[in-house]
């Protein structure tokens, strides 16, 4: 098929020669994010941008007055949330995001309710929603998902921005920039931190996402703590060498609580098992308990992506390092962040 | 779980103990409710306060002018509405009245796209919710579910106002709320009124919450007419006694139809059904048909709560005492009135 | 049943007959029409205006102002969208037609989580909807739906306007409005253009409803190209011949495509299959080839109403030609309008 005759040739480009296409057309701004695919077009800088503009929101949020100036931002903007796998959290961050800055939005949750059933190619469907919004936030299960829509839109006279909710295993760009945020807001800055990254490292995307990105900050240390089938893949821990930065691979959570800055837990991603083979680990060892409070750093912090099951005792959700509730709330105003910054309407 | 230490402790206390709890903290203005968990806390002075406001909004809501200035009353404000219950009317005139406040509204009507299939407590939903939203009306199969989330949420650093949906087969507040309104506004007062309630008397929790919610008003009579094994519960009564509200119980419906001043009729709850025990009934005595129009009550009405099968035949739909459309509608501005109080962005 | 008396009398009223019964109530503007049930009531007066509303609409929402002003028009206005049968396009539409208009949306799209489940008629439940909103769009796979909600509407205290969104097998009429819109857009008028449909002509209701309406114009012609088992109905060709319509039918696709103004193509409607009889036939000698661009006139266009499987190429989608794209953009623009002059509420 002749449209998608460039598909296959760019799809097989080396991730950073794909950036400048995914940039806003030079008419604009050039160098500017336009769609959001890969955590790792968010640059240092484009990063600390986004979290001066969430602070900046954040604070215009606390009164009424400000409120409704945010909602006069991109009150003319329209945003389809295109999540066809289950979602709660990135859905209603965004969705509560759009809200704030006066984004009016559609919602496809379930492909049952969509022309997907008639035999239509998610290809045409993405080019189809693009004609009714001026913005797509895609969640899909099939891998790459979001990259072919953000090229499908470029190649039409209608090139809207598609900003990447998680595509299959690999990607969650926006998960990883809310998880910057929450260290840099809850620690005052990144460089020179300690994280400790725990649980089911080899399926977990959020984890992976964010691994990379803190390759662009100075001094960081990551231990990765897991069972030795979950531990982090190699090509991530290729990258971390390549970019100089120090990590070591442990089973022994316990160990590594009195030195890290972060503990981000999370929990096993089962829904990817093949046989059942989650179950036959014992995933105790790797849940963080009340009584590991004794040994954690006054001024560290707990995190974790969400849902939870077991990974973190209820017991401590009151414990003021405790920032996963927190954590969840920032995904919000980073993603307001994100799509004023993408929609080129900074206040 | 320590987090949860104090819960079987505070559901186990006498309800009317609990109501400082929901109560807005001092720090605003007191006793007023913050959350709205159970029908009792709906006192007389209240629930004339909501009235008047209804009556307000509705009557700003009749010019373009009016709406608009609504909608900037509370246009900060973001609600999720969690039903994971099926609902119609209850979630449609919790969104509209929303609409007309200017909040922007969330909607989970499903568990399947929620993250619950991830194996998240239903506790650690609401908290997340709790991060994106100003307030959360829930309706829950599980028995006590918005009390729970009031008191999770009550723990946290985040305690914004629950309102209870329906919560299993005993509570459902907005419900009687509605109810009482329609009848205060169809007759003007409801001190001294007859009220015959018919049906499901057992089962359905609408009529249970309406009939404690009667003994705050003067002079006022209940006729319940059902099956026997339908029969309102002891509890109720017990309740009513204590109140000194006469009341009286027959299974034989046209008995009481000239003597009322409201009849409310209410469908079999068959969803509750253990054995199909519903069916071995014959509840044609319980319909209100045509025939009974002769002799009713000239300013007496007819209610509702819909949804209805066969308890009030369709032929007496358009005659002037049948107010249960009115009443469907009453539940939009009741609730928008509501809403504000509990926002405390009374106009 | 009383209140329904009247309704097989009315149901069985020749079509022209009753639209006046879908007018607005005189005390408004006479003969404008007020619920959209047939295509056949879009006159090409009406029509004519709608697309300089379209028009006018799209050209104020190329400026943040003029967006702003767009969505006072109908800021204190709420819409339901009813759609118990799945479609993306259309919804899409209509919600985001709504949303140019700042008229606020409440959805119904999957009847499970609706009161249907409790045995509620569908009059009920569209009666009840009315107590909430101020328009209804209506899409339902039963035939007749949408007018049985007009009538039971008009019976009722609060006749507020129904638009048919697609009913059955047989109306959708802001389909056949959308496709007009689209031509008259594309060719600068419909008058004297020579028109080819594509596909399953017996079971579209698009290409239906569209037929009828271009009889509304003058020296159109039709070209119907199908497999002999799903060519057009003789009540369409019937009503074409009174109307002095010329037109044509062949099994020969490829003899029409270089005598024709517009090539509009659909696919199979298997989903009206009652034994798989569509497997049995080939339909590549029906679909759209990039090869065929050539015999193509110059300034012929390529519609689609969309979803496509295979009847044409993706090979051409970026030919500009094929209009199938902004035909869906149109159909966000038409409705708008639609509903603006149904609203009564044109800038």
């Amino acid at each position: 098929m002749q449209i998608f005759k460039g598909w296959k040739e760019f799809k097989a480009k080396p991730q950073a020669e794909k950036f400048q296409y995914f940039s806003r057309p030079s008419s604009l701004q050039n160098k500017t994010i336009h769609h959001l695919i890969y955590a790792q077009q968010l640059t240092r800088e484009f990063t600390g941008e986004l979290f001066a503009l969430a602070d900046k929101i954040r604070d215009m949020a606390k009164t009424k007055e400000g409120m409704d100036s945010l909602q006069r931002l991109a009150s003319d903007k329209r945003a389809m949330l295109f999540f066809v796998q289950p979602s709660t959290r990135t859905f209603l961050s965004f969705l509560n995001a759009c809200h704030i800055l006066g984004i009016k939005t559609s919602e496809i949750r379930d492909t049952a309710t969509s022309s997907e059933i008639k035999g239509e190619s998610p290809e045409d469907a993405v080019r189809t929603f693009s004609s009714y919004v001026d913005l797509i936030i895609v969640r899909h299960a099939e891998e790459g998902f979001a990259e072919k829509s953000a090229w499908v839109l470029n190649q039409s006279g209608r090139p809207i921005p598609i900003i990447n909710g998680g595509s299959g295993k690999d990607e969650h760009p926006t998960q990883a920039l809310l998880d910057l945020y929450t260290i840099n807001r809850s620690l005052g800055k990144i460089d020179g931190k300690k994280i400790a990254m725990v649980g089911d490292l080899k399926r977990g995307r959020t984890i992976r996402s964010l691994s990379q990105l803190l390759a662009n900050y100075s001094d960081v240390e990551i231990f990765f703590a897991a069972a030795e089938q979950y531990q982090m893949k190699d090509d991530i821990l290729e990258y971390l060498k390549k970019r100089g930065v120090p990590f070591s691979l442990t089973s022994d959570f316990e160990s590594v609580i009195p030195k890290a800055d972060v503990i981000y837990c999370t929990r096993i991603q089962d829904e990817y098992d093949e046989n059942g083979e989650s179950e036959k680990i014992d995933y105790r060892k790797f849940h963080f308990e009340e009584r590991h409070l004794a040994s954690l750093k006054k001024d560290a912090i707990i995190m974790h992506p969400f849902p939870r099951r077991l990974e973190i005792a209820t017991a401590i959700d009151n414990d003021p390092r405790a920032k996963y509730w927190e954590q969840a709330r920032n995904g919000m105003w980073i993603r307001a962040a994100l799509m004023l910054k993408i929609l080129g309407r900074e206040p």
